[in-house]
């Protein structure tokens, strides 16, 4: 059994967690067995959007196939 | 005055801050001076659990009888 | 083009995400050119207050005028 | 869901891998519901033992009851 | 010349040596150029299989095709 | 040989040596098989205190009976 | 709006910004997104290669298509 | 309430201890509402300087006015 | 003897050297007592700018006054 | 008593442990007084050698003569 | 001008501002250019000494002759 | 095969590049068989040299005799 992780940066103008979400929903679109999930990096721009967008850096970690 | 602190990992099907408070309540329950708690890693379980599960590893940190 | 970045906490008795939104509203009442936050360090504080005062350090990086 | 986190050093003068048995074994003779132990640091006691002790020490996880 | 860097987590219900060799098979499988591998996290997982399953999170570089 | 590691804090209005010591008597007091201590954060608390409290995080590793 | 991030190696016999130069200039050949590049590790290969070969190890963050 | 943070380093001929004071003292006199000190690092100077130098640097959290 | 550090962003489209000089120079403008400053981190920026942005971050040391 | 620390890095073409067992018979044979060793990294070198080749650098740690 | 840094591991049964001084000490004995000391690790060897014995791990900072 | 490493701090008042090889060759000067350079950090003097000392701490991986 051998596990791959990859780098995603989700983001929300919502709230962190919608942030996560939005990463992990990304990832279930492509990836059949996601494991888990790392939060690396908890961050806000400000200058290039409206408001505020809420971003957070994961690892994803999902099976792969034998 | 000394301090103790032990290590505790919460968990939310909800979000993170209700992952941080299930592992705080926990500890009030067993400690009666708990004086400050630290996040230490932040993550989300999929593959064992239905839906996803927000994790939060905190320290709590609770000062000792003298 | 130079940033400074400057470091505050945060803080809120409902959540992580509001004592993030504290620091970045205190930061943009004094700094006119905020870019980017980055998250350091989360916490909750119990003893001195009451309930949870949820925690967040943060640094702030805003454009310097030339 | 509750785990709690303990950290142990193991010891072995055979193997790095047998110092680490050694840990979670000692482990499991008091916590009923060990989940997943980490690495945390790696040595080798030289001075003070006969020949070479590989030391291991880790953190282990185990499941609070409710 | 460009190497590209990729994490992988191998396992082995023997030891930590056999779950990096797990995880480098793997790579090399697909991966026509891999140059070296660095050890990056280690653990145990006891709750979810049976006796012992030892993981080794590692990075592993290749050379790219020009 | 199997040893365990706890953390705690000590304090001191006086120096950093002295809560470092105030930590260890206090893990003697309860502890028959300290072996190393291992400081892990310094730091100063100011406004809770008259004068200034020197703190010191130390991580105790102690041997386990077999 | 999710991005990812890959992580590559260039390297150049002239320098270090060369060499990152070389690392971004391969990122954009076959990616149309890139947004940031970090800096994680810089160093010097001198056995296997003729005079010295600077290498810049970097993080390539880009936006995935929606 | 919102903390900021800033960063220090102060020295003394005489110890460690006194170098942190040197640094809070100089906090003190010019910010209203020092809370708390964190020591970030420490070391010697004894090139520059006649004897030895102690140095530390700290960062110093003080409550920003409402 | 006091020192106070802050932490600034240079950038150049032509080099690193050229990024660090540019928040060093910005530095002395409103700073007498420059000692000396530390790399922190290391980027490119590239979606946001024409060509590509060297960035880097770096903590300034200085004396203050007595 | 004073201990000096140097850094190696042993390599076998059989484990992890050959190894660090590697370094530490290379630094006995020129150090009278060894007394610990800690394990800094693991690696597998894969291009430049027959098969893998598994190095690991450890801080070797000997008590200087008074 | 070219800097070399060896690493010493001073100690003391008083305090650790004594155990620093007791590895610059040393590294002066044998070398003419001590420019500077970083302190890397703090801790205290309980069980194999009498008393407490104060350990300072340190970076010596020399210059090499031309 | 044994590496050994060693931590140099080369400076140049022209650029980090030519700091850092200041440090490789001096460290070439007296050792045949250097292998690879890692920087560790980098930093500006301003205080005690003319203009700005472009200084980079580098470890250098050397192959020991047999």
């Amino acid at each position: 059994m051998v596990y791959k992780k990859i780098t995603l940066i989700g983001s929300s103008d919502e709230s962190f967690d919608a942030a996560v979400d939005n990463a992990v929903d990304r990832a279930e679109e492509t990836l059949n067995n996601v494991h888990w999930v790392e939060v690396v990096e908890m961050g806000v721009e400000v200058a290039s959007v409206e408001g505020r967008e809420y971003q957070v850096e994961v690892e994803v970690a999902f099976q792969l196939d034998e």
